[in-house]
């Protein structure tokens, strides 16, 4: 719980929980969400009271810019609960920073910080139940910017709504990937949006995915829009390449998002001294390592997948199978990681915040 | 009107309309809409029956994915009545077409042409009081169609809404603009969603046309996101650069948006005997054109502002501004363009439809 003396926020509570309808073991990422949302709106140049009330459907005009011009943002991030019943955030000041500066590139008004910390921590209060415990377990917290003033003018908003949802979520495990390697199609412009977690980025990916599962491979792996020669991230996780013994990840740049677990899995690394070389990576030297035996490892990094192992990857009408490894990296920065998160180990960059 | 037969569209009517509340001759672009608006929901993979009634409100589940992933398309057409009362629409075939392009690319499924076209125009006929004679006026309409499902995993939805809304409109004189040419921030990628009238292209202009507008320049014109050497297009014109007697347009390409009114100006020009050249245009070039006094004229194209006369513009800190023509192509090519809009000429093309 942090400090500050909490902003006050209207509380409406459900009569009854929905929580007994709800199949814990069988969870669709996403699908089922909790009996309360925080929402508080932008009108007249603020932010007005924020509210949390029971979850439930938005009323907003069809000309609502967000319908228009993609005006929206947001977040993701996890709440997880120990053995001993305690809630932790993984680094929530990130997530909070980083929807800000989505926002700002948006042109959409930035959060303010008290506003977002103690909305969030009064409705994971609210929704304790909710957070089961045991590794894997979490909650997934969604926090999203929209803009709801009702003209069809080609401008940014006045109106806007600041929500956070909630969604419990399980561990799966999905079976390790097969990717493809974009020749053609690309997520991103230099000096445009690909940093910010703006929602237009998202639907961009989903025609050219779709052509990827047609031939077998279930993501994308996206290259620069210029010459497709180098490696950028996968469409919700960043990637990491394991080249014998070290560590490959771009650099990040405004067409690549800042993710929270690359640059956790950065620090990790380097203080287990395991080698991470930060810099542009060309597909032809990851092609070159596959075929020479020396690329190991390749695994995306992320909230929702944690660090999720890639088996193979496509290139040019070639495909390229990874040898599973013993003592795989990917394997062990996600112990590494979830360690953390669940509070089984010291937390010795001061990265687990309790609720 | 069209020949086939009418889908059955289910109509609600207003039991009031609120048209006497409105002042036709002091219309906000965008904010007044008519009585009635048009509904089409796609569930279970088909569109079901489409329906007009009133305008209102949507009510739609806070983890819809249009929220969270701009899956949203749209595209702008505008009816006009002649002076005997008839109303015609411009070449809305490619309205539909490309709505269906701007669909495919975002992974959302293609509107079928009877309900676009039946539910158009008898959404057109119920509001044809709203559409006013008169050189500049204009009903607005704004079909779009975004994802309703309720969820947030990211992937395409599996439900959506189809959906015109109409907001008359009013010729009106902005003054000239001024435009900066973009050296850093961009529109598009190659590979990417440019072409597309996707709602998250145009959010992502917002913040740097902010930028220029703080240096007193109302629009950019976007270059591409690579060199910055190329000229791409405008926020939503496409543009045309006189020099001497010819006019230079960008072509086409997976980063432009295939204007309806620049392919209009092109064939009104062809048969005029202007030269067109339709190829890649250098900044450097319009920049010595402005120097040496052979750029005559700039201008854009585009259904809501027509043609719209650029008077000057910006790049590297140096501002150029072009001298008044007497026989401006850009007034020429707005007028040939609404004689044939408002039927006061022949239409040789067979652009005019009537409703
Ligand atoms: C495009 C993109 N890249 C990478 C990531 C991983 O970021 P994080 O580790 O902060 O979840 C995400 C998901 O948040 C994403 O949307
Ligand atoms: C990005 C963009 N370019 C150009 C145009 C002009 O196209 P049209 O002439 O079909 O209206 C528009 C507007 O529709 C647009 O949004």
């Amino acid at each position: 719980m942090r400090n500050a003396i909490r902003q006050a926020v209207d509380i409406t509570k459900v009569s009854e929980s929905k929580i007994g309808q709800v199949d814990f073991n069988n969870l669709n990422f996403g699908k089922v969400f909790t009996d309360h949302m925080f929402v508080c709106d932008y009108v007249n140049g603020e932010w007005q009271t924020p509210k949390i009330v029971p979850y439930g459907p938005l009323t907003l005009d069809p000309s609502a810019r967000v319908f228009h011009y993609g005006q929206a943002v947001f977040e993701g991030m996890k709440a997880y609960k120990d053995d001993h019943g305690d809630t932790f955030l993984f680094r929530p000041d990130e997530n909070f920073k980083r929807i800000n500066k989505s926002s700002e590139r948006l042109a959409m008004p930035e959060f303010p910080e008290s506003y977002f910390f103690d909305g969030l921590n009064t409705l994971l209060e609210l929704e304790n139940d909710w957070i089961k415990p045991g590794f894997g377990n979490s909650l997934y917290i969604r926090p999203f910017s929209i803009a709801t003033q009702a003209s069809v003018s080609a401008s940014e908003a006045d109106e806007y709504k600041f929500m956070i949802i909630c969604s419990p979520a399980q561990s799966y495990y999905s079976g390790d990937v097969s990717v493809l390697i974009a020749e053609e199609f690309s997520r991103s412009a230099n000096g445009g949006i690909g940093y910010a977690k703006a929602a237009g980025n998202y639907a961009a990916q989903f025609y050219p995915t779709n052509l990827a599962k047609k031939q077998g491979y279930q993501q994308i792996i996206w290259t620069d829009a210029d010459t497709h020669q180098y490696i950028e991230e996968a469409g919700t996780m960043n990637l990491f390449f394991r080249v014998n013994d070290t560590l490959l990840t771009a650099p990040i740049s405004d067409r690549i998002l800042d993710g929270v677990t690359r640059k956790s899995l950065i620090t990790i690394a380097e203080k287990e001294g395991i080698h991470v070389d930060v810099r542009p990576i060309k597909v032809s030297e990851i092609v070159d390592a596959a075929t020479n035996g020396s690329l190991k490892e390749i695994f995306g990094a992320g909230t929702a997948a944690v660090v999720s192992p890639i088996k193979a990857f496509g290139y040019k009408g070639e495909h390229y199978e990874l040898t599973p490894q013993e003592n795989s990296y990917a394997a062990h920065f996600k112990k590494a990681l979830l360690d953390i998160q669940y509070n089984k180990v010291e937390d010795p960059f001061g990265w687990r915040v309790k609720v």
